[in-house]
């Protein structure tokens, strides 16, 4: 499933760090490519899922029944390609990379969709925990991915979503290696932003997750843990592709995991407490 | 709009406050028709709305993007009158009383809809603010509606929802007189439940609502500020009912405004931090 190939883009560059939202989009719109982390300091990132309107009650569906995986930001209206939340953004062309799939196969993975696109898809905005990583890193959590320019961890587990109508399909989850001084200052600060998957589903053992080896990763990049840090899993807005694989959504277009959607929004507009 | 007659039931009812929830759904089965707040302490209420099912995309996405009045807790399948909230309830007759609605126009207000359930409905749990009154009792709040023993009062508002499809409608909320020197716990303590409304949406001045006079509710009964009172208004899930009203809904069934389910969910499960 991981057929992206270009290297990362520097994910500590401290540009990338420093720009607004509206110039990454306009950086990914001219073909920049690399994983989102690290970019655009302090705003909310988003998955990105569009289907059929024929099918966007079930994924609506699907996002209400499994909130932690699937918190939605914002939904368009069919055929749509703007959203409330970024001024001015096309949802066709301003992300790193696409996936566009066909009856639950991947077909592509261009970096923009407008030769796909169909106007009768809805999309969907869904929380990305690259958001909550600002939260982390002030409050002194080492982030590893970051550390070692990696695209963060995915892995499919073996825990089921709640079904919605057609849609089925296992929980993806995104993992960081945390030092154990660290875990309460992890959980506490991403506990209070749900709709960017809130806290950890899970933490250490990743067998009880189904994961057999964490250095292989279903989707982005391995990441070294240091003596003593404990894998914390977070639920992962990948979620909708793995239900798109296992249900056979005729059509759908995704963003290439780690190749997130830059919203306006800051995220402690997401902050609960 | 405000046409339930019955008294209300004693709501300090020191039995009804230590119900269990599925003692609580069975007086109600039973034909208790009283408002619910002070009802079943600790546990989740919750509104309901039922729109056939070709209406039902629609609904969900107006809760969407209208997440402070309308959190949802449940979305059923089509034609089930089950949840996952509350094991063993029928949501046809487990609530006080409900209200039935022809294209927008309230037509029955009875205390079991089974002579008018369709197979092609789909219901909704919506989270209500009754569920965070044990927080504020607990903090030292006062709840006046409680003490004067009446419903909760609530007003249709001048602000707008944001339009879903076929959707459209003004935001309703409810209203607390709350002294001043509480007025920081009653924030704090209910911007921790985003899924049972969260913080207020207004604190002060009605007229900045577009609510000419607090003592004539258009839903509940008035209550009684004390002198310094400030009155606090959280989002409600009444909202709904204001959307079937304004968009000509073809058909719903709904709870009659305090006459709310109880689930078996613990409030703190909607407790974010």
């Amino acid at each position: 499933m991981n057929r992206t190939e270009e290297p990362p883009v520097t994910l500590v560059d401290e540009e990338a760090h420093a720009w607004r939202p509206a110039t990454a989009r306009a950086r990914f719109r001219q073909g920049l490519t690399g994983p989102t982390a690290g970019v655009a300091a302090g705003h909310t990132q988003a998955n990105l899922i569009s289907v059929p309107a024929d099918w966007a009650y079930d994924m609506l569906l699907f996002c209400q029944r499994n909130p932690r995986p699937c918190p939605v930001l914002d939904v368009t209206d069919a055929g749509s390609v703007t959203t409330v939340l970024a001024d001015g953004a096309d949802l066709r062309t301003d992300l790193p990379r696409y996936r566009v799939w066909e009856h639950g196969e991947l077909v592509d993975e261009p970096t923009d969709v407008r030769a796909h696109w169909r106007d009768d898809l809805v999309s969907f905005l869904i929380g990305c925990s690259f958001t909550f990583e600002w939260a982390l890193a002030a409050a002194g959590v080492p982030l590893r991915h970051l550390e070692q320019n990696r695209n963060v961890p995915m892995y499919v587990t073996s825990w089921q979503c709640r079904p919605a109508g057609r849609l089925r399909g296992p929980m993806v989850v995104s993992m960081r290696p945390v030092p154990p001084r660290h875990l309460s200052a992890a959980i506490r600060e991403t506990g209070v932003m749900p709709a960017v998957h809130g806290g950890p589903v899970h933490c250490g053992d990743p067998s009880a997750l189904g994961v057999a080896d964490l250095g292989r990763p279903d989707f982005g990049d391995p990441v070294e843990l240091e003596p003593d840090d404990i894998p914390v899993f977070w639920a992962c807005g990948v979620t909708p592709q793995a239900a798109v694989m296992a249900s056979g959504v005729p059509f759908a277009i995704t963003h290439a995991p780690g190749r997130m959607f830059l919203t306006d929004a800051r995220d402690d507009q997401y902050r609960v407490a």
